[in-house]
């Protein structure tokens, strides 16, 4: 029964983004991404923008050899055909050979019931992270709504299926069972915005690629996310510039910045 | 033979636009969106800043599910192949089966005459709405270029259709063959940006989430999105700036901007 | 043995690409794009901006009748799936059979076998011109690493194929064989930003619709690409802000900016 002291649990997760961002723009991994149609473009520049490189294609016969190519993988379920759920079965199986850490994005499994149950499937090939908000994380889990915020029930969650569990909302949520980290950053501007969740998977895929430890590379996308987000709403007007004022802002994101409004518990 | 007043032909549209504007907000409608790949992002986003709530999934498995929980549906024809095309089927059966209205958007239907067949059929079943430029008017009805814009026949194809038809254009021109409204609001940069129509039919099918009347529901679309194209044409320097702008504008749109903005004859 | 003059192999380039942009803005030439998913919306503006009116379907039921009635037309491998496969070979045949110039762009050749020899297929087929960086070069002519950004090769390969060739980086090589423009606008924000290369290609095919000398045209595209490039590059404050400026930019480029800006070896 290990009982971690605070400040293990909860690093110096600013300086730890910092760190991570650095080796982003050092490193240039590349992402492949299987995701919805909506959120191509947006999540493409987003990885741009903080140093990452990505592709995107999901035609069956190559997606392996893409794979094998990259350093991180996204699977998102956002837009989900044919040709999208084989791709991403394959994807996965490139990772998996090659012991490539990726990413779960089970956008709207509380929407349909075959959705769902792919989502089941996928979560049980033990992706590194799983990024999703409150009602996803209860359609997934086939919790009642009602205990879908339960932070023991999450944790326990994690812990069980080995992947870092990220659920993210006004305040995000960051557990593989053992720590846990609060993300207090962010502008009410991103749920005005399509495609914002699927990017924000994009770039913990991204982070993956660059810090072995799964859980302080989840965490470090979020901050670094959330903390462009506060910046980025501050300069805009509307949900028109705020993703304009968001990509030009991680693009330009410091140590400093991450350090000074990084806000978590 | 019903003689309408002027009055009962044309209300005051930008008093019931802008409460139709306070609904979307206030209500957020699920807008189900069978859409071509390059409005995708541009359309989820003008229906998030109106206070709407976007869903795109094209797969013929779930659609159907998809529409169930939503509250409006778009059907727009722009990138149609086959997936797509088996969803909006699928689509138009769950919507008719709930008795949710629906908007036929018939992109290009000018261009190919397989889009017109396929336009052809799904205007037959009944659609709330169909919004489209002259030359989609022309091929959808069969009619020779030069009576395209006589306002007479599209009274009467409206009429005996059941079906509002939004003609939109310098001047739009909303009838339900009975009252017919024109609006001269909007912005000629709307000619040089990709996705206007495609984005203004997915407002519509959200202002019928919200109002039971298909006339107001079609022109208070029409006249919000005019109206924010006349208010964004005066910042943005491009159609670059143009479409930033023009989210940033229906997201921060009033009753006193349409009040005393909307110009309908 | 023919031996061109400088002066015959160098026209004054940013004049003719004035004239170029001048044709399109007059004549708004239509032209087909078969398209990766995460280009079509930037591509669809950057063609707005210049004055052409862009289509993008995948359907192969139709495909042909949009390039029968196009003046240009793009082929592009960025997500190739198999509808978009199929499309393709209709897209060229339809071209074909009218005699109407058409552009290949072989995006990420480089990563994977069956996309290359996919790209080695329609590169037999006769573009007018082939736009594509060093790495997709090398892997397309399946020329070794070190070899591939030598001049001689690319001239070589141009003569023999009879398509222009277009390299794209921070200098920009156009080249038919036995005139060859060197390129050095643009910025270096453009590789920070999805699509780019993609749009450009879409604008090779618009020039090609209005300028019968193939390598004219080619040129003339790159040149106006790379001189709103620079001129974005001045007002952006990052990769969100640049693609915005430089739609804007496109917009309003006229003969004096492109003349005086313009920098061609």
């Amino acid at each position: 029964m290990r009982e971690p002291s605070p400040s293990a649990q909860i690093p110096d997760l600013p300086a730890v983004a910092a760190d991570v961002l650095m080796r982003l723009r050092e490193r240039a991994p590349r992402v492949h991404c299987i995701t919805n149609a909506v959120a191509q473009t947006f999540t493409a520049n987003v990885l741009l923008a903080t140093g990452a490189v990505p592709s995107m294609t999901i035609a069956s016969a190559e997606v392996g050899e893409f794979v094998a190519r990259a350093q991180g993988l996204l699977i998102n379920l956002g837009t989900f055909d044919r040709e999208r759920t084989e791709a991403a079965q394959n994807a996965i199986d490139a990772a998996t050979d090659r012991g490539m850490p990726w990413v779960l994005d089970p956008v709207f499994v509380d929407r349909s019931a075959p959705r769902a149950a792919l989502a089941r499937d996928l979560a049980a090939r033990g992706p590194a992270a799983i990024r999703l908000n409150p009602a996803e994380f209860a359609a997934l889990t086939d919790l009642p709504a009602a205990e879908r915020t339960a932070e023991d029930l999450i944790r326990g969650y994690a812990r069980k299926s080995g992947s870092v569990i990220a659920l993210t909302g006004p305040v995000d949520l960051v557990t593989d069972g053992e720590r846990t980290a609060h993300i207090e950053n962010g502008s009410p501007l991103m749920a005005k915005v399509t495609a914002m969740g699927d990017a924000l998977s994009a770039l913990v895929a991204a982070c993956l690629a660059v810090e072995p430890d799964p859980w302080r590379a989840t965490a470090s996308a979020l901050l670094i996310f959330g903390v462009a987000g506060d910046v980025a709403g501050r300069s805009a007007t509307g949900p028109g510039s705020f993703p304009v004022a968001l990509i030009d802002t991680l693009h330009n994101l410091d140590r400093a910045t991450l350090t000074s409004m990084g806000k978590v518990a």
